[in-house]
């Protein structure tokens, strides 16, 4: 299964594309969408999708894995990042991706297996689990890997769950 | 000046298409795009995303007016509605059109002329100032005409400010 995770903000989208090759995570691809802030929103709208759609049709993923928004968290931001993770989600369905969303605590848990890990702690995990040389820069892509890596945990988990 | 004015929602999307003729408002098309509360949210916005591309192909309008979102106003649904609006201005952009935003207030103001009119003022005002014989429904369509009344309004105002 490869999996397209996707920390989207309004300025910037992290992504990663990560598979599991017997129980070690692969990194396959990774990179970040950045806009101009000079430029209008629904310009910087066009170029996220477009972008998203490009990465879509050349890394082939199965699923979309993304963060859930929470309205209390960030709330100068929600609007723009809101708009952001609807063209981003949009994209997953134009190329009927399945999409899961998990929380940042999963996220964390699944990563560091502490839902309250700091940001640091999750960049270091995702840089091990996927036996890289550095820490995935900027950090947007890093928390994309996160989000990759915990969907295809949780993927894991629940194989198991109906294995018993 | 053919302005399509969209009220989006996460559930329903009204939308309407007005031009001007002289000094009165012409009612040219309206609307509401609907979609399934038990599909799956990226579901829903592709839905939202082909019947918005289908009626600016079919209505080629000029411009794209929309309600700027106030994250303050409605904690709960400020998320999906954002999604929602992103993937408005989204189609707007595909097809080059200049998108325009106003505020609730100035949206009242405009079709109104007092900036806490309710509701139900702006629809009867709606209903009036595009010669209907009904109030649009759902609400959503009233307050989408109501959006493209308040461009085409701005726009008069700039032009004869631009001849002073």
């Amino acid at each position: 299964m490869r999996v397209l995770g996707v920390d989207g903000g309004s300025a910037i989208a992290g992504w990663g594309v990560v598979t599991l090759m017997g129980n070690k995570f692969v990194h396959e691809d990774s990179g970040a969408i950045l806009t101009n802030k000079k430029d209008v929103i629904e310009m910087r709208l066009k170029i996220l999708y477009e972008q998203m759609m490009n990465l879509i049709k050349v890394n082939k993923p199965d699923v979309l894995a993304v963060e859930s928004l929470f309205f209390f968290r960030n709330k100068t931001t929600i609007v723009p990042v809101s708009q952001a993770r609807g063209v981003i989600l949009l994209a997953g369905a134009m190329n009927d991706l399945p999409v899961f969303s998990y929380s940042p605590l999963q996220v964390k848990q699944a990563v560091t297996g502490y839902g309250k890990a700091d940001k640091s702690q999750v960049q270091y995990m995702v840089k091990r689990l996927l036996g890289l040389h550095e820490i995935p820069k900027p950090d947007d892509v890093a928390d994309a890997l996160a989000v990759a890596i915990c969907h295809l945990q949780a993927s894991q988990l629940n194989k198991m769950l109906l294995k018993i």
